[in-house]
This record gives structure tokens, sequence and C-alpha cells, in this order.
């Protein structure tokens, strides 16, 4: 009997926004493989003997896909049920869908148990809205981190300024200063609010705020360091209004 | 005293995606103030005497906003610990901006808890990732149903087209002739893979592809209805790759 891989989002890092279903499956797995993203007060919530750390090989290197792909295939054979915890949403930036069709080619049933994802929330939870029905009608998730082995083109900033919309940044600590430059160049007003969210809805979180001008200096001044996200837009300007009366 | 007001994503339906601490607010919270968006499977999973509905007044009309907002502050003044329930995730086109804003207007405490927004956690269930390592960079979230009082330009689809990346078009099932042409006539290939996902996470669950071309049709032989996400890009073809290894 192959056992079922559940591919679960573990949420952006506070135990309590787990699913009720990713706690239990948490709970019943006999296998757990994740990696250090899902962050240390969810990974201490699973009994030791159950984990298996996949984000590391020894010597420092990161475990290939294909070898974490090989092993939730050979678990699951085993007639295990295995849970592959993935930080934030499995589907958002996290290598989910190529899991999943890598079971499906080897025949392994499987499930996938969404998460509240890192982009949204760790803004939310600082007082800034991913939408606001006073400023914009969509919301556009983008990853500041490309894959450089990719031949597909890069990421168009030019197409998403013109959007109008929120842009929310994961991984945009480190090229902060070139795609803000970009939006600029393509029009966005240098006066567009940005705020920077470190470690959103953990211990240690730290918000910081400027404009597409300010942020590079503000992120400098501050220490800003990964993770963090980045949102664009003036939506970035609600919480200065809110921050007062948030409970945090 | 004034109570605290919690903002609360309730996820996309599954009672099971409420997130754990959602599930504690809603057990601890003296009123709950809901609308039927969270669906019958988690608001019965709440006692009655602490829900208020606040979705429809006598005679069917929707209860205004502002009634909505006064309600909050009132309960809070009395002292209650108070959760104002919200569809999805409260700040994903939830509005749940507008209600954090009045908050800390009238000096309440508050706080946001973040839920599973339903335009990602719908498809992903499904077997489509709204990001995919081979395909796109980014994924936005849309509105079909903008807010006919508004005084700001429309959704700009002949930005969205160029940005290159996955759609995601929420409350856009009656819409659907009108957006899908105008991205046909900014350019995306009428073969783009598009996706409806009808009652994503609940009972009755359902899906129907095809493509940008042939997308209108498929709705009507198929008979999708809202609550419905369309899932427009290359993400919306990996279901039919893997949906038989698919437990749900």
């Amino acid at each position: 009997m192959t056992g079922t891989v559940y591919l679960v989002g573990s949420g952006p890092g506070d135990p309590e926004l787990l699913t009720v279903k990713a706690r239990r499956l948490l709970d019943e797995a006999d296998v757990v493989l994740h990696d250090k993203l899902p962050g240390p007060d969810i990974l201490e919530t699973i009994p030791e003997e159950k984990r298996e750390d996949v984000g590391k090989r020894a010597g420092g290197e990161r475990t290939p896909q294909s070898q974490i792909n090989e092993r939730l295939v050979e678990l699951a054979r085993e007639g295990k049920q295995v849970v592959r915890l993935k930080g934030g949403d499995p589907f958002v930036f996290g290598r989910g869908g190529e899991e999943m069709e890598f079971l499906a080619d080897h025949e392994v049933p499987f499930e996938v148990v969404p998460g509240v994802t890192s982009p949204l929330a760790a803004p939310a939870v600082t007082g800034i809205p991913a939408t606001h029905r006073d400023f914009v009608s969509s919301v556009t998730l983008v990853t500041g981190h490309e894959d450089p082995t990719k031949e597909e083109a890069s990421v168009d900033w030019e197409a998403l300024a013109a959007t109008g919309g929120t842009l929310v940044v994961l991984m945009g600590v480190g090229k902060l200063p070139e795609y803000t430059r970009e939006l600029r160049e393509a029009g966005l007003s240098p006066e567009t609010p940005v705020a920077l969210v470190e470690k959103g809805t953990r211990p240690g979180q730290r918000v910081a705020t400027g404009t597409l001008d300010t942020i590079v200096d503000v992120r400098d001044e501050a220490g800003i360091e990964p993770p963090a996200v980045t949102v664009i837009g003036e939506v970035a300007s609600v919480r200065e209004r809110v921050e007062a009366w948030l409970d945090a």
C-alpha cells in the first residue's frame, strides 16, 4: 500500500497561523520532510523522530530538488503518511508544483493543503492591507530572487508598474536597489509608499517604511535583513494611520 | 475597558482551513460579526448565541459598511471581545482595510488575523499552482466585480496581460466574456489555458478548464456559478497532468 504525500503550507511562521488541517496532519504523519523555511517555532512543535530536514546536506550545500522528489516517492512506497511541509503556501514560489508533478508521474497519491501566504500575511498583521477599495483593484506577488538558471524572460517591472495595483516582492531585500530603480524608470512616482516587513508574524518582527525614492536608505539604516517582503503602493501608507491601535 | 476587535480571515470555506488562531478566537469571542461569505460549514461551528449576521438587513438589502463599522465600535466599547469574521483573507478584496481604519479612528484596539486566501487556495486543492518555476515569476489577484461607485480607473487588463504572470480573477464568473475578450485584444494567446474553480474547498467543488477562447462556452455548458475563481495562465494546464493522483 502506497502512502499519501501531503504538500502542506506552514504559513508565515507563527505556529497559530498553521491551519487546523496542517496541525492535524503534522500530528498524524509518520514523517515530515522540511527545510528551514517554516521557522523554528513551528518545527519545534513536531516530534524530532518524525522530522527529516531536507534543507541542507552535509557540507552546507542545498539538497537538490530531484533528491527531495525521490525521497517523497520512496517514503510513500514504504507505506508512510508523509507531510512535505513548505514555508508559507506550497504553491506561491514554493516549488510545490514540481513536487506534485513528480508524485503524479510516479503514481503516488497526494493532497495539497494550502497555507496562509507570507506576502499577504506579513504586511496584514502590521496594518498593511494588500488591497484597499480606495486605491487598488489588484495585488501582484512577485519574486525578487529569480532562478538564475532559468531561460525565461526575467520579471517585467515595467508591466508590473503599469498594473496600478499593489506589488509585493518576496525575497526582495537584496535586489531592492535594482527593482525600485526599474519601477521609477517605468513611471511609478518616487513618492510611492513602500514598506519592508522583516520576520512578519515571527519573534523580532519589524517594519520600515519609506518611498520608492528613500527605501534603499531606509533599509540600510534599519538594517533590514531576509526574510522580508517589500510592499509597494498606496496601501503601504495605511499603517501609519492605524498603528497606534494595532495590538501585535 | 474597551474590548478588542479581531479582523479574522475564515479561509476558503473548509473549516479545517481555518487557522489555529482563528479557531481559538472564534471559541473565545463574546460576539462574532459575519456575513454569508465564510460559508455554512464554518458558521455552524460557532454557537448561535454568539453570532450576529451583518450580511443582509430585513428586506434583503445589504447592510451598509458604515453600519458594520459602527457596530464593531459599539460592541468593543461595551467591553466585548469581538471577532469580525471575513471570508478568505480580510485584506484581499475584503474591505478589512476600511474597518481597520474606522477602528483606529475611534480608538478601538484591534488585531488582524490573516486567513488562507481563496484565489490561491481554491486552485491549489484542485492541482493548479499559482506559480510554477517553469512558467511564471508572478501571480496577480484581481477583482472581476469592481465597485461601480468608485471613481478610480477600472482594471487595466492590458497591463495585466503584459505581466506574463498568472492572473486569478475573483468574483469573475459574470464578467468572464468581457475580460477574456480584453485579454485577447491585449495580445494574450487564445490558446492560453484557463480554469474555473467553483466552491473551492467546499462541498460541491467543481473545476472546468478550457482556453481563453473557449472558456465562456465551457462555463455555460458546465453551468459554473459563483462563488468561483478564474485562473488564467500556463499553470491552469498542470491539473490535467496530475489529477489522476490527486486525493480530494
